[in-house]
Order: C-alpha cells, then sequence, then structure tokens
C-alpha cells in the first residue's frame, strides 16, 4: 500500500490515475451517508487489497506488519513519554455471530505488541453492569494514553441484541443513538481515535461455519445452540444493525463495513484500517527529557 | 524440538543418548537447589536451543509457533468451556533493566493470541497500593480461568527494589519470601501453573544496550537516567536477586534463570518455557455439551 503510494508521488508529472487500490482503504471501506441496506453491500469483496488475493499474504508480512509494528510503538513511546498529552486508539469491532471478530484479534491485532493492547470482550452484563448506565461499563474498559483498544463487542450491543430481544422499552433503547454519538464526540474531542469496524458476513457465510463448527471437534467449544436462536432473528438483526450503522456513523466517528466473507480480507482490511489511523496520527519519537551527551558520558563510565 | 523428541520416538530400538537439545528446556534451565551465584550462570548460553543458531528462527515460525498456539487455543478453549475447572498460567518475568522482559513479551508473548493474555506491568506502587498488604495488587492482576497472565516484573519487587533501597524496615522484607512462597503455593493448589523467568543478563551487556538507547532517537523514551543509578547499585541488586532465586525456587514453582545476552534465545527460551509448561497440562479440546447431530440438523435447516 504504502509502496504504492509512494509510485505515484515519485513521477509527480505523470497523471496517473488513481486506482481503487491506491486510494486508502478508510475512504473505500467508509459507509456512505444516507440509508443503509446492508443487502446492497458486498459481503466477499476485497476492496483495496494490494496483492493477488488469498496466495499475497507475503504481502502483510513484508509491508503492512512491519508499518503497523513501527506506528504502534510510537504510539507506546508516545504513551509512555507524555501521558498526558498522548493519543489513544480504540477499535471496536461489531459483526453477526461467525463474522470473526475473534479471528480478527488473533491474526489482525495479533501482529501489534500485546504489551499495547487492551482488549476487552463484552458478555452479557452483570447485575452490578446493568445497575449502572449503559456506557457505565465501557467507560471502564477505554485504552490508557499510548494504548490501542480493542472491544470485542461494545456499546452497540445495547441497540443491537438489546433492541432485537426488546430487554429495555423501546424509547429507552431508542434514546441510545444520539447518547452514542454525543459519548463518541466526548471521546474523539478528549484525544482516543474511534476505528468502528462492522464485519459484514452474509447469511450463506453464516450457516457454512456454523456448520464447520460442529464437523470438528476442535471447535465444539465455539459453538453455542443459541447461535441457531440467534441465526433465525436474521432480519430482526439486520433492522438493528442498519440503524445503527446508520444513525451511528457520524463525521468524527463513521462506521467501516468490511466485507467478511473472507476471512484473508476480512483479517488484512482490519489491519489495514488501524495502519491508516494510525498514520494518520502523524506520531514522531519523542525527544529525550535530558541531556543525551551528559548521559551517554554517564553509561561509559559506569 | 517437537521434531527432534519425534525422531526419537519414531526408533525406539535405537539407543539414542540423549543430548542436551533434547532434554525439556525446562530442565536445563531450571535453578538447582543450592546457594546461588549468579557469576556462574551464564549469561550469554544458547543452552537447548534446536536450531543452527539465530539464523534458525525458522525453526520459531515453523516448529515453536504452531505448538504454542495450538496449546494456548485449548487452554482458552477450556477457559471458555468449563471456567470453574479449568487450569490458568502465570509467567512471572523479572530481570535487572535492558534483560529484556519487554522484548521478551513482544517477540515471544506475541505469537500467542491476544485475546488469551493478561499482561500487567507493575510500576512503583500507587499511595492505594502502599495501603495494602504487598500482595494485594498482585492479587488482582492473576489471570482467570484459561487466561496466560503475564507479569512485567511482579511481586518479587518488594524483595528486590525494596530490598536495595531500603524501603521497608529488613525484618518487613525479610518476611516475604515465607509469605511468597506460602502464596505462590496456594496459588499452585487452585490451579495456577507458574513460570518464573529470571532473565539473566551480564554487567558488560546492559552498559552496551544503554549505550545503544542513547544512539538512537527512537530509543531515547526507553531510556532514563535512573538507569545509571540502578546500575551503580549492581552488587546490591544482584545479591537482592540471589536471595529471591535462593529462597523462593520452591517444589511447585521454580525459577528458571533464562541466559539473556542473545536476545533471539531469551525469546525462543522463554516462549520454549511456556510451551513446555503448556504442554505438561495435557490438555484435550472441551466436549461437546449439546447434541451433535442435533444440532446439525438444526444449522442445516436454518
Amino acid at each position: 500500500m504504502d509502496g504504492m503510494i509512494n509510485d505515484v508521488a515519485k513521477h509527480p508529472s505523470k497523471t496517473v490515475p488513481v486506482a481503487e487500490e491506491q486510494r486508502p482503504l478508510s475512504d473505500l471501506l467508509r459507509l456512505p451517508a444516507g440509508p443503509v441496506d446492508l443487502s446492497t453491500l458486498a459481503t466477499d469483496a476485497t476492496l483495496g487489497f494490494p496483492g493477488a488475493g488469498k496466495a499475497d499474504a507475503a504481502h502483510v508480512d513484508t509491508v503492512l506488519q512491519p508499518e503497523l509494528d513501527d506506528l504502534q510503538e510510537r504510539l507506546f513511546a508516545n504513551g509512555r513519554a507524555t501521558p498526558e498529552a498522548a493519543p489513544r486508539v480504540l477499535l471496536v469491532l461489531q459483526g453477526m455471530d461467525t463474522s470473526g471478530k475473534g479471528g480478527v484479534i488473533r491474526h489482525a491485532i495479533g501482529m501489534v505488541d500485546p504489551q499495547g493492547l487492551a482488549i476487552t470482550s463484552f458478555k452479557a452484563p452483570t447485575k452490578a453492569e446493568l445497575a449502572h448506565p449503559f456506557l457505565w461499563r465501557i467507560d471502564r474498559a477505554l485504552p490508557g494514553p499510548g494504548m490501542i483498544g480493542i472491544f470485542d463487542r461494545s456499546h452497540y450491543e445495547d441497540v443491537l441484541v438489546v433492541r432485537v430481544h426488546d430487554l429495555v422499552p423501546e424509547d429507552v433503547w431508542g434514546a441510545r443513538y444520539d447518547e452514542i454519538n454525543a459519548w463518541e464526540e466526548a471521546l474523539v474531542a478528549s484525544g482516543t481515535t474511534i476505528v468502528k469496524c462492522f464485519l459484514h458476513v452474509s447469511h450463506d457465510k453464516q450457516k457454512e461455519r456454523l456448520a464447520e463448527r460442529l464437523a470438528d471437534p476442535t471447535k465444539y467449544w465455539k459453538y453455542n445452540p443459541g447461535d441457531v436462536d440467534e441465526r433465525l432473528r436474521w432480519p430482526a438483526y439486520t433492522e438493528a444493525y442498519e440503524a445503527a450503522l446508520e444513525r451511528c456513523s457520524t463525521q468524527h466517528a463513521p462506521w467501516f463495513v468490511v466485507p467478511a466473507d473472507r476471512k484473508w480480507y476480512r483479517n488484512w482490511a482490519v489491519a489495514q484500517l488501524l495502519t491508516e489511523h494510525l498514520r494518520g496520527l502523524g506520531l514522531s519519537w519523542p525527544a529525550a527529557d535530558f541531556d543525551v551527551e551528559a548521559e551517554q558520558k554517564r553509561v561509559a563510565a559506569s
């Protein structure tokens, strides 16, 4: 990706048409404004992938991984050096069952130094959590300075599963879209970059993946009979997702729709989105807050 | 490592002498009982490394990483399926400044799915933490079922920096060795496997690494003038480490002394120790707690 951008930059006199592959992935996958109809958004596309497809995983190792590694370390270094000023990043992962939230963490986020990660997997809220406003437990899981927070499910469940299962009255969940937007806006204003990824998997692919789990004893633990019950509510979840995406894709925190039928693309795309957002922070290495030469002498004498 | 063990197993009729490389690394690096003199323990050895040295990092990718990945996923799966019965693993990393605790987490622990990790980096205790017994904050950071906890520094600091700097009276820190042993024994009895690694770096190598940080602006953030102050206390730290290693290397939670002058070896060794301990848990995949055939039919019909 980086290489391609550089190629264009190297030949400024040529009017190189910017191909789809050369635009930032963030532009390609950002949810367009307006009504959302998930059936019109591809689940099996490989939009923006710079390699030759699945076989080109080498691209990930040689281009993406080193850049992500460098950018994450800069972020972490700033968190250590100037915690009061360092940015924070929050990656929100949402998607139907089997869309691959766990797979993305394992394979894409797994490329990042684990010291710089704060991963939270949100389950059904506890009684104690339910006694608080829905954003209370979310606030407590926010990443610190220089950290990348990863939410495996998030506050969006409070307008998804909660809506589909009528867990609170409609006027309560109905008010949450605006609450979420206000909360995210404040979070961004305080120095957190939010990257919200909806992993978009097809109804057929979900069936295939559930069947795979039942065909392989090493995957039984990933299966829950409740998964089929939820699958039968696919239309209701689709409606809830469409509302959440439409109402909460904002200027400060847009939604990205990641085609998730192909695991290798889904993993690459999330890593690439994260990389582009880190790149956008324009982070330099922290300056020394000590006299380098004097310290060099002290070390030499020690 | 695995490959070698298999090779031996495949030819049971031959009396293959078990070379150093074929013994578990846990045996090779376990601190022997008796008085500890760190000056007699190598910092630059490559004991047990099955490849041809640094160039053989391919061994890590093709043998160690896949096994570690499989074992960690089994542990995690058991934590999900039967949290009340699933084991927990706690890796404790200690060592002088620049011994590479952070490097080990980045490169060795970085091979593990980050969802299965609970990393805690212990800093100087806060006022609130100091108001509690020293093990209080440690208890709060213990890994949950199926998780691998990583301690970057640990309760051992309470008999290391605390002893060197006289932060509490001698009778207080002096009582802590027994307290630690009793606490660790109870932890092991409750189902946690403890793997304690002392990253053993030489005095010269530390100097070299501090100088490197001062020679590279992208590493300034890792340097603190206090590092040289601590370096000047090397003999006192050595004495404190020798006492901690000697008094707290127990049957239930032995210390492993990892030669840490060569980064590639140090990283491999910690990953290998973790792998061997996970292997020792003999974990199988959780059985299905549902009727597989009935669920297959439900999925097919959905």
